[in-house]
């Protein structure tokens, strides 16, 4: 009962370029582990391995036993068929920003058929131009500009705990919550295009990016099997007979 | 142009139960301090104050000093007028649970009006059943079930981050991320009132709860003005001559 399985997280790859506390590793680790993300790669980091990053890994040794120290970011990105890069400020280059809520959708989307590399930089730095440069998307988080200070573990945190909510995550049990099937979500699509192409709104000639606007918009509520039936049903009401006597 | 402004960060109280470790205390300060988030209690913890507080808070001094260190949970809630309990583990017990996501959309509107507190519990057992019985509701991240360590600060991070989301944080000078203010998204509700009253879907006598369900479908998506523009441009599509024409 999710859009896109989590499995999709299996080809999720995190990238620390140069940590400097072996303590955020082992923090960035256990924040991955917690929302099923285990692909690990590290490049030039100052110090590792080294106990902190065990001590603050909390027990997600698969993590850290299976990470990869690299000489160098493209090492690192080897095998990868996508790379976001995080950021906290905005930067003068041709890499476009997205929140990072719309980067995971992206990347969730993208490592259903290929893996993909999320990028942090350094603690005190963050990624250099160069290293932004080596990647398709700019994902920022957003913070207070007055206190922008954020930890490099606690971004790699929000950035999995998105990508997990992304892949459609819910609460066990909770039936009020139940998200439609991709098949379902997918048939609201088609008859909301079918409606609005019989209103004249869509032209087919020029669709403009219509259906890809309206499937965003869509995509980032992970809509539930109540809300696809509220959405068609008002959509089959308006072309029924009922609004047409009304005219 | 947000849809609610972030000053509702101002009424949110973060509390920390038993807290084991300072260092800990001091990483939740951080976390909060980075989403705009100051105020911050704590009900019994093990050390406090701590020099490693103080190292992990890494500048959020702000928060720390204005700290209160309380006797219970009850002294901690004081002034509130919502609390929501923090829990990795389903309870068997009479308070709803949702996910982060949607107790952050929830707290924020509360904070409109009144302090509403997040409830954090310690990091070996969490919260007591009795802790959470003083919360109106039980918010979840999503984990692995297979690894739920999810660390104190961590989670505080992630409430923060959604808090701050759902007081429609946007990039700067990102145009095309631009969200509806909250007029804007007020007009589009309705707009869509109307006509799905017009169509007869929606019957003013027996509402049920259709307009809260969309309003919260629309609320999770953050809608952005030309999202806001294609909608209600479908909406007038629907009734206008050009639609009735082709009956």
């Amino acid at each position: 009962m999710v859009n896109r399985p989590l499995t999709s997280l299996k080809n999720i790859r995190i990238v620390l370029c140069g940590t400097s506390h072996p303590g955020n590793i082992g923090a960035a680790a256990r924040a991955m582990r917690t929302m099923g993300i285990t692909d690990l790669a590290m490049v030039n980091p100052q110090r590792y391995p080294d106990p902190q990053a065990v001590w603050f890994a909390a027990g997600a040794m698969d993590v850290l036993e299976s990470a990869r120290v690299c000489k160098s970011l493209s090492e690192a990105l080897a095998g990868t068929g996508f790379a976001i890069a995080s950021s906290a400020r905005q930067r003068d280059i041709a890499v476009p920003m997205v929140d990072v809520r719309e980067a995971a959708l992206q990347a969730v989307a993208i490592a259903q058929s290929r893996p993909v590399a999320l990028v942090f930089g350094n603690e005190t730095s963050g990624l250099s131009n160069d290293e932004v440069g080596c990647c398709g998307l700019l994902a920022s988080i957003p913070v207070d500009p007055e206190f922008s200070s954020l930890n490099v573990a606690a971004a790699v945190q929000v950035f999995c705990y998105e990508l997990r909510m992304a892949c459609g995550a819910v609460l066990p049990d909770d039936k009020a919550q139940t998200l439609a099937t991709h098949e379902e979500v997918e048939a609201f699509y088609a008859h909301l295009e079918q409606t609005i192409t019989t209103t004249g709104f869509l032209n087919p000639a020029h669709p403009r990016k219509l259906m890809y606007r309206l499937r965003r918009l869509f995509a980032r509520s992970r809509l539930q099997v109540e809300e696809v039936n509220i959405l068609r049903g008002i959509l089959s009401s308006l072309l029924t007979p009922k609004n047409r006597d009304k005219d």
